[in-house]
């Protein structure tokens, strides 16, 4: 207002009086005067606009200052607020895993039934069926976790692991609870003050599963398992393709409430892998297992084996056995001695000191097109000297798990899954020989969230009908085993049934 | 400085040198180029105040420009932490609930004392009375919940949890644990694929209480409980008012050690509500379950139901019985054969085929005004033909539990419990005719971190004390129960204890 | 441009026609109007730079403005951000702790051997040796806790301990399994309605560990163990010095599963602290624990106490005994009856009436320098009359260890631990009476992640080797007690291991 007063004024003076329509020097004094007035007051405006502007610049400059400040703020609190970073601040540390399957499986008269991946008379000796549409039971792992990275750089990692598996249906189950603590062990890693082959190894010590046990999912079975209480060093690294891992476990033999009747199994195992060969050898070592004695003094194995040893040979590919897209793993296990169980190493006390087994493992998966993914599986194994002098157990399976799928929530799954044995127990534990085949075949139609064609995504629930066949011969192997118990023999049978599955 | 000097000789110039006091031309030249002079520094620092407002300018639309990409970033730092987003993410899914009550009951003479809400002859067949300072136990369940939302939009949810239950004192109590998994299901829903009646369905397999059970929690029993291993869909919408659910689950009778000693139950359920009103039938089968034998080859109960029927007729009202402000809730349920244990639906082997019930329960809740608040409770059953041709089971409990605000921590609790029975077991399992009434009064001071007045909010710390009596007759039922049992029978009975309760 | 165009335009006037260079009138006029023109102009430019510096100063003050809301929100943003606050929100309310041990122990033939620090004789009645290379189980204990602050201000906490102890290497060990629920309690604080003493209250019920109990760590032995079922209030405050506890605890004694075997032990205590001094009192009743029966209806033990005292005096130091830096703590208790128990408060129901045990307990924690640290520790006990009139179990530790820090994650422990009993069981259990010493001596290399040189920080992993020998009169104690049983009696025993060990 000031400013349009002003320039008001000025343009009165400058147009209401045209200073060269009077020639006279009065007129001249009289316009210099008024233009000296005029400069002055444009000098004052000028002036305050300097001021005005000086100011300006004054507050831009504080508040680019107060800005940087923010900026820096906020930048900190992005870094404190980030997804990835705070997470394992916000929950100190802690994470929740776990696997668990639950459903029901009926005959075809809506009745209990048999099943369960070793169902055959293999599966004592760890022949395993396909498991799709043949599980009774409901099996659950929760993984408690406590995390930790240091100011130093170092990591701890605490893991806890609770399982149980039941086959009541009913949800109190007090009575026949098998909830027990399988996993109790701490890692620690990243280690400032280690350099070399162990820059970036990880020790460890407590009761666990080995990091790098693997198994072939559609039969539930571990290729190996390695497992019990010790401790050990997992990535020490002599190349970019080239690490090691080295590790000793205990396994207890016999009734830990009865003193005399325990023998403790050591077993220093060594895990190489090379690109994707791995190489494992292991030796085992049970004092006195061979003195273990019952309630009444009796020695329970006199010959039972106290060494063994132990190697798989393993080819992880990244590829579907090198054909095309997918993965695959391959694995030949030999054990002899204690060692002679090739899968839970060292877990068979009864073993004699003469038993071998060689165990060929190995499975793929890859996309077939137009929605189909396959997923085929082989495990065999041959035992001999096992529990008796000239017994022999030898059994073969083949399964194929398919995926169609249908829509983004629903899939139909198939399995045919074929298994031959031939197994001698000589007389051990009133088992008989029998040998023959068992034809297993399932399908599957299937509810996921998303992941559909992902064999290794869950969770899932499926609806399943399944049909199984053996001969009848199968049925001699043991009084007290699934096949010939009540309204389960040879001849054809019908599972039905639903099941939840996850991991996470 | 420099802005104020020149002002200096600008007035120096104007003033000291009054222009106008010389006629003469060449001090008209001299003022002319003076005034040129001063125009040019006029000009100059109208220049110079344009470039530094505009500079100034400049620097304010940076700074604009940087705050708004700073209220951009903040913003979305603001939406990384603040409290309800990032929840699920921050703790990966993980969801920990539970509930749990643990304290001490003690008679008169500081010593032990029965108690629990089915300490009466009734309590057998489900006639539950009020629990309020009459419970000796520590019954906790924890439960552990991953749940995840998919890209996709559809959800998955695991929960499993771990139960026990225990009477004694101790801390350490591995020698009568009960700890045991009770459920281990997984749920699926919001699937895109998904839409009609199905849209909001949530599909769910394993091992769980059925989602829509309810009870009263002043006499700590269930109207209805549905619980095994199964699957089922909830939450089918046939409209807004009205949706269904339909499950399967199945439970086994018998002891799952024994092999020949199990049966399995499988029952379907259909459960449909329509704005307040429930209808919920089912129907069950266990195949077998007359042939079950025990260790000696010996039939359990050659008489068993191998059938049943169950039904409830449930209003849920969200006023107390439509007279005032409050909620109620009323059932009515009928069971046949092996339907007839009508509260925990096909859990009880032992029932007739010719078994029948009848149950009505019924509650509400509602605020008196003057910081009180009552809560009344009815349930009654008719069972007959239930074990052996000719029984019958007969009881009715009314319950009333007041609570009168004192502070905001602290109120007290009134409960009075009033149970009729008539029980004619007709000889089954040892026990006797009897007849009578029961009577229980209790006080209990409370204290809680919050929300006092309201029912069934927790955690809450009480000391109570107790008083009962019953007809002497009741003694006699059996002989292995709490009535008649050393230092426990009639004749008025005074306990006392203090007590946690929490659940979230 | 437009005003350099100007500028331009403004030196052409005022250079290129210089108005003294011609004196006639006209020039003047000429010379005049344009200086007219120029002070327009000017005009025109000191108005725009006034009216661009005022543009700048208003946007300026608009961009404080909205950077005062930045900054507020900002700070919103850290303070939700913040690590200290959200945790409880974010992970709602949960917590995970936990401890544990794991590891093997192996005699010099890599053989079952025996351990733990009950090992010795005097291990029955708490006596002691020192842990470090000396455990043989896998223990473990999970807390998980819910916690909240309620608007009010008032606080809830809800904590579980799920606990096991296994002696077995085995994984899957559900046959021995000894998973219980160990502790579940609720506090509440901070009520909104509670002043003076009780201001900072905390009011608790439920199964519990004390929250005052104390330990020797390197003896695995709490000085004392307050525990069980029961209610107190935490934390009186008398004075900024002085504040108190009050709690009453109930224990069960004999086998819950067997009704007339039990009788419930009621201990009410008081635990005053007053600067580093504490005072703890208790008394306790078990009613008719005299008259407990076994199975067969006899006795258990008619002589055994009903009533007992006990009684605690501490020193909490926060020096080495005012010597040195570190802390110290030492206590004296006495007990009697059933209070001659004096670690377990309560825990033993075999106790006389005449019972009397004295305990003295103390160590300290201290620098050495040089990187060596140094934690002695005493717990020595008197008992008589304790469980047959004329016994007496009489023992000392003393329990050295020493931590010499290598490297940021290694350190070297030693422990050296002796122990003198004579115990007198006066044919008690068929104990025979020995005295005699028991020496160990430990070196065991340990990695941390960090903290080396802290004796209370874990987790860590320590190899060991450890040497034992002891009177072998100790032999002959008992004949189902470590000592003198196969394979391990006096004359000096080797034992190696590796072991992990983890709090948080």
């Amino acid at each position: 207002m000031k400013k349009s007063t002003l320039a008001l004024t000025l343009s009165t003076l400058l147009l209401a009086t045209p200073v060269w329509a009077d020639p006279s020097m009065s007129s001249i004094e009289a316009r210099l005067a008024a233009m000296e007035q005029r400069l002055q007051a444009a000098e004052q405006r000028a002036s305050a606009a300097e001021t005005r502007a000086q100011n300006a610049e004054k507050q831009a400059q504080q508040l680019a200052a107060v800005q940087q400040q923010n900026q820096a703020a906020a930048a900190q609190v992005a870094r404190n607020s980030a997804k990835p970073e705070p997470q394992p601040a916000d929950n100190g540390g802690f994470e929740f895993h776990g696997y668990a399957r639950s459903g029901l499986l009926m005959n075809s008269s809506a009745a209990r039934t048999q099943g369960g991946p070793t169902v055959t008379p293999a599966g004592e000796t760890g022949g395993h069926v396909g498991r799709l549409g043949n599980e009774p039971d409901t099996y659950v792992e929760l993984n408690l976790e406590h995390k930790q990275t240091l100011d130093n750089g170092a990591t701890t990692r605490f893991k806890a692991m609770l399982a149980d598996g039941q086959r009541t249906y009913n949800d109190w189950t007090a009575a026949s609870s098998d909830l027990n603590l399988r996993q109790a062990f701490v890692e620690l890693g990243q280690f400032p003050t280690f350099s070399g082959a162990f820059d970036n190894a990880t020790v460890w010590a407590g009761k666990r599963f080995d990091r790098d046990n693997f198994d072939i999912h559609w039969i539930d079975s571990d290729v190996v398992f390695l497992a019990g209480t010790g401790a050990g060093i997992y990535d020490m690294k002599w190349s970019d393709q080239a690490h090691s891992n080295v590790s000793l476990y205990g396994r207890t033999f016999g009734d830990i409430e009865n003193n005399e009747n325990t023998a403790q199994n050591y077993i220093l195992s060594l895990n190489n892998f090379a690109g994707p060969v791995q190489l494992m050898v292991s030796g085992m070592r049970a004092k006195d297992n061979d003195d273990r004695r019952d309630i009444d003094g009796r020695r329970v194995k006199s010959d039972a084996a106290e060494t063994g040893v132990h190697a798989l040979l393993g080819l992880h590919n990244d590829s579907f056995y090198g054909l095309t897209d997918g993965t695959a793993k391959t694995a030949l296990l030999y054990g002899h001695g204690l060692g002679a169980e090739v899968k839970s190493i060292g877990a068979d006390g009864a073993l004699l000191p003469e038993a071998n087994t060689w165990r060929l493992a190995s499975y793929g998966i890859t996309p077939l097109g137009g929605g189909w993914h396959i997923a085929p599986a082989l495990l065999a194994q041959r035992s001999d000297d096992r529990y008796v002098k000239g017994d022999r157990y030898d059994w073969a399976t083949a399964n194929l798990r398919l995926i169609q799928e249908i829509t983004q929530n629903f899939e139909m799954q198939y399995e045919g899954s074929y298994q031959y044995m031939d197994l001698r127990p000589a007389g051990y534990n009133n088992r008989n020989a029998v040998s023959g085949s068992f034809t297993k075949l399932t399908v599957a139609p299937t509810l996921k969230a998303g992941d559909v064609g992902d064999f290794l995504k869950r969770p899932e629930i499926r609806l399943f009908a399944t049909w199984m066949d053996w001969d009848h011969r199968l049925d001699n192997y043991a009084s007290d085993d699934a096949f010939g118990s009540k309204g389960f023999d040879a001849g054809g049978e019908w599972n039905f049934g639903v099941q939840m599955e996850t991991w996470f």
